[in-house]
């Protein structure tokens, strides 16, 4: 299938919302990154990470995964129509030769398909980037068209498509919703299907996805005969409203609709982690707080971002605030991953945040870009916009290598001395694929269809509400091209390339981090602006704007490294500080610095100034940071028994070192060694005492 | 079966070595325990914990498994001999109306057999103990003896004994040795045996015993058709050297050594966990730290200390020393709990002592009392009975209520203000069974066994390394009597009672504890006993004793409440004291406090006395620690960013508040509420600043 002729603007990204959508803000319709950290980034993930997803999904067994469904639903088909349930199990001995069974399928996941769809939706996204080069764009647009043809072979004539339960377990679809994943997996179709079909034209996809989605809106819901339930892992929310975006038709809301309400009434069994994992244990208007899998908590929560601003629902969406708020105040690791448990890949309580068992997905990070950019765009609040940034540049970008091969599934905030690699918890190390690889394609179709995600269009003009060097358009015509080295560099510099045809005012506005809050300064066409022109988070400039004028904003004095201090209740991070750079959470690595340097007796002086510099040899190009301290070894002679009485005399003055830091986003790169985020301070509460008596300890 | 005649001396405890053992101790001859805490505890044991276990089992369907195992075994023995494998699944078609089958069986666990052994073991422990209600013995040697004759029809011909892989999965028997716990359940049995035999005289569970082990002496081993392979939780080591000592078999020795030399050489599958977490990655005598599942690696040390004492081998003992000390000094609580990890039950790194996530299972406490012990024998040396004390008296403890009807699988050391009890994750709070009901017969397995855990003999004379009032003797004269209401009250009162038959002198050793050393008295017949006396943690008296002389040791002085610090090390405690009085580590519980005390907000003043008080009626009679702080509270405002920039100025003084803290091993009675072991320090590094500018946060 060619691939659409070559763009020069941007094809449109994820929600483009309806007209009659409650929204303080619509992403901008045209968007690109051409220049900066995110576009070397991109660039690996289109001429690296998507490219080999394809071979990595081959190697794992999803595609053949999908043939064995393929072959199933050929039988079924066979076998005449049936009723869309457990068609490919139906056959008798005689079909028994050809029949593909549990034996024969890879891996022992129920949602292996929705990794292929996630593929499928990155290589969507990267084909609307007119930037992508011609050839790249042609071996994916086969690529995909390949799978999308594989996706047409497995779907059953009902519409059902899992290879999961068409060749395993037949005889027990939609019956294990809890841990099935069928829902979910037909959520990743659908947002593939309006990926593909918003960014390529192509419309095969999108056939695929509705005969899903009509299958799926006639076997569940209220009515009689039909399925009252709800998918273990949310996910088909948000895709639903899309599917009703991209086609108009209502019955698609509605579902999502009927999805988000039914949550939170037990109607999924408790099951080993407890009704709050699934959050099945109270409708998200009533929960108080964010609870159970991380993931799943958050992929609801957009999807019913997503519903509140098609239906206008007031309600949900102010309770979909007031769980972010939740998350973000008491759930969230510096870095802005989320979920600490490993046990269920869950939040833990609040101020649960330690840092060597952070589990903090990937998928985690990902799924509060998702949200907290709904709820950006549905309340105008620039906290959301702020949160986003942090977890684009820390949590999530260290879910991938630079080299686009390698991914973290969890991605925690301190690796000890004697840190030994398990296998069974996901490591802390970066890995080439998953036996559960969720994170990764889902890093893909991020990464893909970023460029989307960092302007926006409101009832006054062009929002910049995320730096990176690119153009940046509305559909009514203000436009905007971006130059900056953020973050490594203060300085955006905005020239405006286009206004609406009658040439009247509109707005201008740019988001002020909230680290650099009254410590920036601005000119528009070499013209100061005012400190006053800042509000809430947001620099207004409203002007009758003509091409080519140019606005400079510089956050460069509040860029300069400094320390943060952590929530007085989380435990884990008592008498430590760490080191933010702009944006930036920084961290210590062993790499680079002596060897036999014991990171685990690090002591910060918080009191010496942190120091600059750039280092453009260094992991792809970077501002590292110095900071003083000692290493403070153990008390002379060990012992066997390490608590010690408060107020012994304290152990010998350390060894003074310098530290490095470099961003957290980079860790794992020179070696798969120890690294600290939080910093002990020095002479802080805790330091080993020396032994209180002369025995044998 | 009517009980054996009323003793006056207590039966053999565990742990009776032959004469050619290489032991610095040996275990009293005679024990018992007739006053104080663990009377009062083993009183509640016996009386309820015991008997109430055998319903238990009864209701939680492990004595309906083991009659399913009955019926197939019949089946078996009518099929004719077999060579021991898979008898139970031989039957043809036209025997499927009797035979049980999985769906028969009750729990999806293999083990569940071992939950059974264990009851009996603590039953026949109990039953040697000359102090136990004859009404209770009676009702407790019927209970056994029926519960032995069950065990009796289960067993096969050939002699195995496993009711999970007789009914369930006979086809695989022998063949997952790697979760199937098939030796396990095996060491189990023998102990219990072996316990019954020493406790009662009863000869039928031995003989039982016997011909498993010997069954598993044919199947195991290097010999041509042999299994050559260890089983995945450690167990039967312990069990098999036992099994020597009680029935002088040399080959139940060398099965044991066959056992523990053959761990650490990847004859197991690594799993999901990997092979650290059943010790397969190195041999003992390799290992450099103690890994993986804590109960597993914690049950091996103690069947490689059999081993390494019985023959001789103390390249063997040099090992598991070397592991004891890298578990004290790196992976231990406070309260002398272990295994920090919920996801495997395992080891952390060094220093990974979250309190809030302390799995420190139980088990893993009863474990580390049998490993010390038995490093204490072997050695004489003082720390391994400080760390028994340790965990014995916090750790251990804390896992059964002062009902004997609630038990803990997790023994965390902080419960947070805003916790939510998930299941799946066995929960923070005293419940009255568990799915997986490992914890409770061990416990009362180790309570009724207590006594001979408490006194020694060496080559001088005798040694009391815990303090409890009853009665202690060896078997060739000397004896004494204590009395104390330790550890509430410092003063250890000892009364000579025998000495060998020609009156010689000989050396009654008692341990100063290491919170005690250098500040402890004591007195012979009235006479101060000098402070030279002391050496290595002991203090060792010399003289021809004569009945009714009497020796006083006082540590009231060091017994004072105290702070202690935790670890450089250990980042999840930095800035926090624990408060200890003696051997107790106490914790500060929001019951007890003001309505809507916020424990979260807790800061201990380090500055202020501790003071303490005499609680005769709280928690069965206690003496409370009450110390000086404040609550510091949230600051104004809240925000939706919980980290804030070093350096800002603090929050406004809390409020101050007198907080009283209790023993850690009875927290959780008055309500399932927040507690804390590890108190915030005021004024240290991370307390909360106020925002360092007025915008929204």
């Amino acid at each position: 299938m060619p691939r659409t002729p070559h763009r020069t603007t941007s094809a449109p990204g994820p929600l483009v919302a309806t007209g009659a959508a409650g929204l303080a803000l619509r992403p901008a319709a045209h968007a690109t990154i051409t220049g900066g950290l995110w576009a070397a980034r991109r660039s690996v993930n289109a001429a690296t990470s998507i490219p080999g997803g394809y071979d990595r999904l081959a190697e794992a067994g999803n595609l053949h995964n999908l043939r064995l469904a393929a072959r199933a639903a050929r039988r079924g088909a066979a076998d005449g129509p049936g009723d869309g349930r457990a068609e490919g199990s139906a056959g008798g001995p005689a079909d028994a030769a050809e029949a593909p069974g549990p034996a024969d399928y890879v891996n022992d996941l129920p949602f292996l398909d929705s990794d292929v769809h996630k593929w499928l939706e990155a290589v969507a996204w990267q084909l609307g980037d007119p930037d992508t080069d011609d050839a790249e764009a042609e071996r994916l647009t086969a690529r995909s068209a390949e799978v999308i043809g594989l996706l047409a072979e497995a779907q059953e004539e009902g519409g059902y498509l899992q290879s999961y339960y068409q060749v395993v377990r037949p005889e027990r679809r939609w019956q294990e919703l809890n841990w099935g994943h069928e829902l979910y997996c037909a959520g990743h179709l659908i947002q593939a299907a309006v990926a593909d079909a918003r960014a390529t034209g192509r419309t095969e996809l999108l056939g695929i996805a509705r005969r899903f989605a009509d299958h799926i809106d006639s076997v569940f819901g209220r009515g009689e005969g039909r399925i009252d339930g709800v998918c273990g892992h949310p996910e088909i929310e948000t895709a639903l409203v899309e599917l009703y975006r991209c086609t108009g038709e209502r019955r698609y809301l509605d579902l999502a609709r009927y999805f988000v309400d039914r949550r939170g009434h037990g109607l999924l069994p408790p099951g080993g982690f407890g009704n709050r994992y699934w959050q099945d244990h109270a409708p998200i208007t009533e929960a108080t707080e964010v609870a159970g899998h991380a993931v799943r908590q958050l992929y609801l929560l957009a999807g019913a971002a997503d519903v509140a601003a098609e239906t206008g629902d007031g309600e949900l969406l102010a309770a979909c605030e007031r769980l972010w708020e939740d998350m973000a105040a008491s759930k969230s690791y510096l870095t802005g991953g989320l979920g600490s448990r490993h046990t269920d890949e869950a939040f833990g309580d609040a101020y649960e945040l330690p840092s060597e068992r952070a589990y903090t997905e990937t998928c985690a990070a990902i799924a509060a870009v998702m949200l907290s950019w709904r709820l950006l765009l549905a309340t105008g609040r620039a906290r959301y916009a702020d949160h986003m940034e942090r977890v684009l540049l820390n949590g999530f970008l260290s879910g991938v290598s630079l080299d686009g091969e390698h991914y973290s599934y969890v991605n925690p905030l301190q690796v000890r001395d004697r840190y030994v690699p398990r296998s069974g918890d996901r490591g802390a190390f970066r890995t080439r694929w998953f036996h559960c690889a969720c994170c990764p394609p889902n890093v893909m179709r991020l990464l893909a269809s970023l460029p989307h995600y960092l302007a926006a269009g409101d009832a006054e003009g062009l929002v910049l509400h995320q730096y990176a060097t690119g153009s940046f358009g509305l559909a009514d015509g203000p436009a905007v091209e971006v130059s900056t080295d953020y973050p490594w560099r203060g300085l955006v510099r905005v020239t405006v390339t286009g206004t609406p045809g009658e040439g009247g005012a509109w707005t201008l506005t740019l988001r002020v981090p909230e680290w650099a809050a009254g410590r920036w300064r601005a000119s528009v066409a070499g013209e100061p602006v005012d400190a006053a022109a800042e509000r809430d988070g947001w620099l207004r400039l409203r002007r009758a704007w003509r091409p080519g004028e140019v606005v400079e904003l510089d956050l460069g004095e509040a860029l300069a490294p400094r320390l943060t201090s952590p929530p007085p209740r989380a435990d884990a991070l008592r008498g430590c500080l760490a080191i933010e750079r702009g944006p930036l959470v920084y961290c210590v690595e062993r790499a680079g610095h002596p060897e036999g340097t014991a990171l685990d007796d690090l002591r910060l002086d918080p009191g010496a100034p942190l120091r600059e510099s750039e280092e453009p040899g260094l992991l792809g190009g970077i501002v590292a940071v110095h900071a003083e301290g000692e290493l403070r070894p153990p008390a002379p002679g060990g012992g066997w028994w390490p608590y010690r009485p408060a107020g012994a005399p304290a152990a010998g003055a350390g060894e003074a070192r310098t530290f490095t830091a470099v961003p957290y986003h980079l860790w794992g790169h020179r070696e798969h060694g120890p690294m600290r985020v939080w910093l002990p301070v020095a002479g802080g509460p805790g330091e080993r005492p020396a032994a209180a008596d002369g025995r044998e300890r």
